[in-house]
């Protein structure tokens, strides 16, 4: 079997975008076995790309290629970059789109994809998903040297900002919602055990207070509303059988508490 | 060549629930042949995605594993399934949701997904979709034996009605529409053939009626109604070149009567 | 490795008609890799379908076969086509689909879909994608003799007009709009070049007129529009960071005039 190499975009389903780029990886490496994360991410949301990437990169067998491009800099000096950790690579704009997986994957090498021989020899100026990144990870699928990629360089630190503790709990932000309308935060695991076990917490969204912290969507009755740590680790807010975005206005980026009572 | 496993399920694909369960597949078995039925089954709505998965699940090569998870009671006591037909595999909630795919196979073996062995090691409480079904599937096509999967049991019975008949024809329900607005019901090429041949049939959905019966879109001039029977053998109420359910204000579950002129 | 089908169509994806292709293909030709180029062409809009797949078909490894289906007339007499050029096979209904790829490829030989061997047994009246088009991908990824599908015809001329000169300018259409909001034109790269060179060139559509011409979205300041020329070698219309299609609130077939100033 030929090596994986997934994608995930903004570019949505609905152009030739994504087929472009999958033509130019196969042309390259006609073994490749392609696998779509998402192309739905909201139009140039880094933040939620690297939510959603780092909420299945793990899943795959390890040597797994991963392609990103939410790219709101196209065309721009920003660096197209490839990232190699003990288990998989990454390939993407350098914007922060790989700061999530890469905080777990802990160590890694960067480089920059200057080597013409993993480009396309025509760079467009405004599509660099197909001219710059689908070319590399269809030269590393093939077996092309990392190293050779282009010289080696620190990726730029995630431009948003963290969960911060509170005098009573802790604050974070809305990062979207998924299909059901689950409220997905930015507040983890981690950030939760620190506040001690077995408390009351309430989770204040807006002007809206959720009083209860449940394991599954049926720990309330249809219609109730419950903050739960999501399958990705992070604090959702959710309504059994509903849709809590919907219900509660949720905004991007928009503040969320959670409260030790 | 590997087994193929498709997926079908409601968690769209705008966030990265579909892609964990394929980085699970493929982790376990690296030269499956993924599919994917649908995403956009409507949240929840076990009824369409059974119709649905009827509706194509034959068209795969025999030895094909059908993955598909709408599952409204994930984290619940609803038991996990894997059924095995004479030609197909069908792994998913045991909510009626193969219940039409197994009317038509007729004789089936169903376990419970209960062996560790074939599960992720931490179940979580909302994702069963990446924790239990991905993980079956990965492990038949990589050639675990089905009866070891779990006890056998009766999956349940399709919690819907059927059709009726009537004084004067047969009464059905909306099952859904498709991207074209063609609404789809539950009357089936058999239910119509009890009724006799070459007559006249008029079709009733809320204060609509429409009085023509064809074989093709194309047998009425553009923006005329007419039913049909669709390729997957369903009736089916269309507007050439239009959108019968935005014109007749569709909803599923509603009444739609076949009246035998 | 098998051979490459891709597939286009405007099914959407929340049914299951491009499964039931895909089951068709591989049921004749397991070894085939399924590549999705959209299935979110508007529906009916053969004109937005050929131009995605003039966009994207050529970046394909030589070989590849390209299914699509955008058949307002479908169950009608409108013919089904396989087109071999030296590099492709198209496959799909005879009413201009391919015709902008063919303008590329500039030979090529097409035959009818009429040797049953290469259908299903039983074509339905609606679904030809999965009786006709589905089984010729498959035989011919598996060896089937393209000049045994059929007689050899000629392709329709496409339906639409093309760019006209017009005394200070040139005249096109809109020919639809991706995700970002970017305005697609009929007006290519080759039209612009017989303009002159290093000129000012201003872009009205309706009662707006954009005065910059650019390399990259990011010539303008966020908010800003500007014309330029889009990856595929056709004049867009953009809003850096912003929707142009909203902005202007476009249409699919509005004229748009490019003036030499």
């Amino acid at each position: 079997m030929g090596r994986i190499v997934t994608l995930m975009t903004d570019f949505g389903l609905e152009d030739g975008y994504v087929a472009a780029m999958k033509g130019v990886i196969l042309s390259i490496c006609p073994d490749a076995v392609l696998v779509d994360i998402t192309h739905a991410v909201p139009p140039q949301d880094i933040r939620w790309g690297a939510y959603i990437l780092k909420s299945c990169y793990a899943d795959f067998p390890p040597g797994t290629i991963h392609t990103a491009v939410v790219d709101p800099g196209v065309g721009t000096e920003r660096r197209p970059l490839a990232v190699k950790t003990p288990r998989f690579v990454f390939i993407g704009p350098d914007n922060g789109l790989f700061s999530s997986a890469l905080a777990l994957e802990k160590t890694y090498e960067a480089r920059v994809l200057e080597n013409p021989a993993a480009r396309r020899p025509n760079v467009s100026a405004t599509f660099h998903g197909r001219d710059i990144f689908a070319p590399a990870a269809g030269h590393l699928a093939a077996g092309f040297p990392f190293a050779s990629l282009g010289p080696e360089v620190k990726p730029l630190d995630p431009p948003w900002p963290v969960p911060k503790p509170t005098p009573g709990g802790i604050s974070g932000t809305v990062l979207g919602w998924d299909r059901f309308g689950n409220i997905v935060t930015d507040i983890e695991r981690e950030h939760l055990t620190h506040l001690g076990h077995g408390s009351t917490v309430h989770v204040v969204l807006g002007s809206h207070r959720i009083p209860r912290f449940g394991r599954t969507y049926a720990d309330v009755p249809p219609g109730h509303a419950l903050a739960l740590m999501g399958s990705s680790d992070h604090m959702e807010i959710a309504v059994n059988q509903g849709n809590a975005a919907e219900r509660f206005s949720a905004k991007r980026g928009q503040q969320v508490e959670v409260i030790f009572v």
